[in-house]
């Protein structure tokens, strides 16, 4: 029987990841598992991987829920999602809870954070070099999307990485469609989310409604197309941050403790999408919270860099971080608290 | 009486190009003018900048209007906009029909290809420096969704340069709404392009059905924000096309006539964003169709240059080009038809 083309993309994904992690037989490999289609099909394509004949892999699965309290019954469906994961073939299973602190930010982001956090931790605890997540291609199109509506740049347009940390996404290439399909046809019951189609998540929006959309009226091969921007983006976010950080290393000037200083000399001549990453970066490093420094602070620096008449001038950035302008150099303070 | 605030942004569009543009007194400027709400406004507000006390401008403000025939009445239409355009104090007309000959690609494109031709063939013939077009940050969105449905890449996420030869986009930080209520506050009455509601054309399609969507279901600063990402990436392409023609120069062999090389050393140590760029640009130099030079071509010759068994490989390009790799360099030649 010819193997399902769905479980194959799923199993092709997985394969390609564990190919260049070339790990040895019996290190610890977690797959977090939500009990969704995604998570499913690629926790029964790494138990597959990981056994499969003549691959020599004989890796050690552990399969990995977290629950995030945040729902009704949610304790009764990590049970759920701890049992099917046993009865896939994992090696090890478990379940942690954690406790989302939604302060600050929005509670999609809060239960991101802690999930990671608690997966980063399961790593740790069972010395596993790799934790695979299941985001699919039509994840990657959501963020995108989200990315760009929210207008910050190339990196946040860039997606989801496939790769960060102790962290791989196998399935970027595979649709969701895919892996419901897969799930189908290894014979699965997945869960669906009810976040996913709770019209107040911003993400479920996207999903539900824009993307729909987009793909009715542009062609249906929207999703691919924002996919494949995302790995392009990717590439050219890389180039540019790694030109800003030689441009940075190369113009700091020596500056007391919790100053930063940069010679104008060194930021002449450069792009300006470099000449910006170098300011921004200066910013931050001298102590401006990353989440508040925004396109307009870092064009002030610029134009403030480029005046003639700079000398003596200054620009007030967030964190209390001052930027001031000399002959040859922009420097930047913080000013103490009551100072 | 307090100036509009619509009029006001209108103008202050306008006022910023011709200040960047410094022209001698006496020199004339082409206004591309549809009839619609943008176009006379900026029509409008560049015959007021052009004449305002104190500018010492004093320019001589020639409207040009396009008639592409595409539609009945046309051709009367066209003799509406000139007498608008001359009722609004331009100092000329002129009025151009053009033939679309859409043979190869959309009538949309073919219509816009005509469209710039023959506004180039007006500035010439008038020794105009600068032709300005009335594209708004609508439009600007709009093209960046485009350009993101067709996943290919910064460059055409980057949407609508600000200005490029002769032309220049005075309204990019204006609204639609407020070309709109620019015209109602002149007392102007503008033209609605049928087109611009014919859900046959993908543009309209994204203007009446996406945008309002990603607007209602995300927020309303998605058009803002479109058109933000498009000035980061444009500053993105721009670095990064600027360093791949330095390294395309640096890594450049001498070849015969027709064929193009490149030294691999050359390409080693460059970031994938610059070594996929300089590869582009080798192969287009070699005669490649860039409408048909796609990132799946790139990526083999990406994968060519660095398999250690390359010598004597070769990836075949559109256009009749192989590329060819040596022990040290990648060679691009044209193949002769029928050879």
């Amino acid at each position: 029987m010819a193997l399902d083309p769905a479980r194959a993309a799923v199993r092709a994904g997985v394969r390609r990841v564990l190919d260049e992690a070339a790990l040895e037989p019996g290190t610890p490999v977690v797959v977090a598992c939500s009990g969704g289609a995604d998570s499913l099909a690629l926790l029964a394509a790494t138990v597959f991987e990981s056994r499969a004949h003549g691959s020599g892999r004989g890796l050690h699965v552990v399969a990995a829920t977290v629950d995030h309290g945040l729902q009704d019954g949610s304790a009764e469906l990590a049970e759920r999602v701890v049992a099917q994961a046993a009865g896939l073939g994992a090696d090890e299973t478990v379940a942690a809870r954690v406790s989302v602190h939604s302060e600050g930010q929005g509670v999609e982001a809060a239960a991101r954070e802690a999930r990671y956090d608690v997966l980063a931790q399961v790593a740790q605890r069972w010395s596993a070099p790799l934790v695979l997540l299941g985001h699919t291609r039509d994840d990657q199109a959501e963020t995108v999307l989200l990315g760009l509506t929210r207008g910050s740049g190339a990196r946040s347009l860039a997606g989801m990485r496939r790769g960060f940390d102790v962290f791989a996404r196998p399935l970027l290439d595979v649709t969701r469609a895919q892996t419901e399909a897969a799930c189908r046809a290894e014979g699965l019951d997945y869960w669906e989310d009810p976040h996913n189609t709770d019209q107040r998540f911003t993400r479920a929006r996207v999903r539900h409604r824009v993307l729909p959309i987009l793909e009715a009226e542009l062609g249906p091969g929207v999703a691919a197309a924002l996919a494949r921007t995302a790995d392009q983006l990717t590439e050219d976010a890389q180039a540019l941050d790694a030109y800003a950080d030689a441009a940075f290393r190369a113009a700091a000037t020596d500056e007391p403790a919790g100053a930063v200083g940069v010679r104008l000399d060194g930021l002449a001549g450069l792009p300006t999408a470099v000449r910006t990453r170098v300011l921004r970066r200066a910013a931050l490093a001298a102590g401006c919270p990353g989440a508040e420094l925004f396109r307009v602070h870092v064009q002030a620096l610029d134009r403030l860099a480029a005046d003639p008449d700079r000398a003596a001038k200054q620009v007030q950035l967030p964190g209390r971080v001052t930027a001031r302008c000399g002959r040859d150099s922009l420097t930047f303070v913080t000013t103490p608290v009551g100072g």
